[in-house]
């Protein structure tokens, strides 16, 4: 029985810059006391790019934009408001955050962190959405990491 | 930069027995519809063998007793009652079972799974203390999967 390295795949659904930017919001996130879970399913079936949830309980969807055509081919961002307190778009060094539309925060990074360069309107969410999500947060993030040291658990598993 | 092959390092904190029934009792909670956490910091500074979530948020903490001794010198197992709705001992199948005390579930396995030979009965949470289990256990997970997943992050992270 071996469960000490266990070695997960590549997500490969993302672009590298998309990934990098992952990692950096990541970071960022911990710094100031949130816990991110990346590609995270919805109930509604749409997947956010990071939902992150604080000390306080509350939640904070961050949308990555790898790319202008990748922000414009988005017509669906708004539906993330019924899933989140904050919502927050984090984009590269270089992208052109004028066009980003006013009623999100904005996060610019790389892959070693990222800085909130707006901070992000409060839309409070109902009690019973806040207390589904963080219930399917805990479950999504525990079945990934049982499926991380036991990889036979995987097929069992399809968050 | 590399986050596709994360290596955890091993817990070393449970014996071979112990470790091979956390894995089975993981897996026999995930065909049961539960997703466990295993090592889990309760805030009265205890640590939980594994702590479960089910689908309707009702949280079962699974003690895992690799021995008659470990269950003997463990007197302080009563005080998980304040932290979960349903107590479970896992033994070993040369465990024996009629030592265990009247009130909890029993479920006997190794390393390949588990089996529930009784059924622990139900003392519910109340909601206040669900509510702060079910997001502390949200940002344990998530900040697990951070820090395997960037190790660069493990010292932030003290779960």
């Amino acid at each position: 029985m071996s469960v000490e390295f266990p070695i997960p795949k590549p997500d490969g659904r993302q672009s590298v810059t998309a990934q990098a930017l992952q990692r950096g919001v990541l970071r960022h996130l911990v710094a100031h006391g949130l816990f991110g879970l990346p590609e995270f399913s919805l109930v509604s079936g749409r997947r956010a790019d990071i939902i992150a949830l604080d000390g306080k309980g509350q939640v904070t969807i961050i949308e990555i934009k790898s790319s202008v055509i990748d922000f414009r081919t988005d017509t669906k961002w708004p539906e993330y408001r019924a899933y989140c307190d904050r919502l927050i778009f984090a984009v590269s060094l270089d992208f052109p955050i004028e066009i980003l539309p006013d009623e999100v925060g904005i996060l610019v990074g790389d892959a070693f962190g990222a800085e909130m360069i707006r901070q992000p309107p409060v839309h409070a969410l109902p009690a019973a959405t806040r207390k589904a999500l963080t219930l399917r947060f805990a479950r999504a993030a525990a079945g990934r990491l049982t499926a991380l040291y036991d990889p036979d658990m995987r097929p069992a598993i399809d968050w």
